[in-house]
């Protein structure tokens, strides 16, 4: 088998995983919390995806040495719920009002407002309860500051904060955007839970503060690189392959790398992240498939 | 002094210290997140109130046997935070719809939707982002456990869960309210954050887990007592006491303990609460304050 070929094995497998790790959750959800409020935020959680985070998280701690999948998978699941919490509350009429998501309906759309803002808020909230009770039953300090770093992460300092970034930069429009402020924004709202991710796995798999510190790194230069690419791809991406419209960013008038450094400009931005991101990983020991996934996103056409 | 002038007392006193304590936590906030969303949030936690939820933590450690109280107080602000977390999103448009909130305009008509649900979730957030920075750094058993109650008394089988079935109870309508389906509202929207508040209490005071159910139930009946005076006090209150318009929930058309009991029942309910309450204060040690505060809120005009 080639290198490629175990790589694109482990992102799907993997996915698998977390697909079985984050049912078991919603099952035991369902045995003593009010079936309404479960069936919302399954719909959302259960609804697909890359699992990228997760998976980076259970590859990142394999990396570093962890043997027992056991010890990460609470927290990976966790970072999954808040992932799949931001984009219910995103989704909102307040908000980008969509009425699709990876081509069904937003949770709002089929549980109404009430039920969305809930099912965001109880997702949000159960990742800290899964976390928090994985660390009472197992007080180890590589837990305790996993569950932190995916609390920070999630944060004012980190997505939440970002994303109120955005949200107030699209009320002031296009015009006074620079690619200073799109790349603070999205190392905010969307590199912070992709940091989280690897950091965790570090943290689980008993690492030090600086050799977290450079996972942190790789997460940031990903998720830039891979935001930038997002963009590119509502320009000139294939509406099949994407499964989701194209030009929608130009529609809603949201600055995006494309308007404020044009393709040429942001798909170089984007190589640029993409050599750091594999730089990064190649100062990390058994980091091979990180190196691969940063260029493999690079390339991707969805 | 008389005991009635020292309860008293601590109520106010402890209120301030929770104002102080909350305040460094905003302030701390302030150097490093995003200003604007900094601001939604001090907004909603600051506009003062009884503060009743992290009081009672405050006095559960005490009578537990916590003499320093830096070892409470974080825990005690993720409370509160989270209560404000959950006024903010009750009060959105989706949800109850409110203007005003403690004579103050609401959170949304203030800073917009967006941001409002963006605060809720922040405050959340923060809340765990807060406490499991203390479990890191002082990493114990009873830290780890207080740490965990807050979140599960906060999410699907608590607070989220009893407002999950509230929303779902209002648009089925009054007619088929029992009093049995408003207890289980109410113990969990209403009573969970109390027994979040004693029970972590007696948790960080290093109480084993026999003690910290007795503090729960406490917890529980208290909460009950307090919400059926609350549903009376919309009827029969004094405007001008209570800062609110009296008569919103039979202009609601929601269902309460009045509507279901009649005034008379509502009130021998409360009575009846009030007393276990105070009884299981009674099997406590050094728990003289909470037995007074039972009889307290029961009397109370505002």
């Amino acid at each position: 088998m080639s290198n490629e070929q175990k790589y694109q094995e482990i992102l799907v497998n993997d996915a698998k995983k977390v697909e079985a790790y984050l049912q078991e959750h919603v099952d035991r959800m369902y045995k003593s919390a009010p079936r309404q409020i479960v069936e919302a935020m399954e719909y959302s959680l259960m609804a697909g995806g890359k699992r990228i985070r997760p998976v980076m998280m259970l590859e990142a701690a394999k990396a570093c040495g962890l043997d027992d999948e056991s010890k990460i998978s609470t927290f990976a699941c966790a970072l999954e719920m808040i992932h799949s919490s931001s984009l219910i509350h995103d989704d909102l009429p307040a908000m980008d009002n969509d009425d699709l998501r990876r081509g069904k309906p937003t949770n709002h759309k089929v549980f109404g407002e009430a039920m969305a803002i809930l099912a965001g808020d109880a997702l949000l909230n159960h990742a800290s309860q899964i976390t928090m009770e994985y660390v009472c039953e197992h007080c180890e300090e590589g837990f305790a500051k996993a569950a932190r770093e995916i609390a920070f992460q999630t944060g004012i300092d980190g997505m939440i904060g970002g994303q109120t970034i955005d949200v107030l930069a699209e009320k002031t429009g296009l015009d006074i955007a620079t690619v200073e402020m799109l790349t603070k924004i999205h190392s905010m709202k969307t590199c912070a839970l992709l940091m989280a991710a690897v950091a965790c796995g570090a943290y689980v798999a008993g690492k030090d503060e600086a050799t977290v510190e450079k996972w942190r790194k790789y997460g940031l230069y990903l998720g830039l690189a891979f935001q930038i690419i997002d963009d590119i791809l509502d320009v000139v991406g294939d509406e099949a392959v994407l499964g989701k419209p194209v030009g929608s960013d130009s529609d809603n008038q949201k600055a995006t790398f494309i308007t404020v450094l044009g393709l040429e400009g942001a798909t170089a931005e984007a190589r640029r992240y993409t050599e750091m991101a594999k730089n990064a990983a190649k100062e990390l020991e058994n980091a091979d498939f990180f190196v691969w996934l940063a260029e493999y996103l690079c390339e991707r056409s969805m």
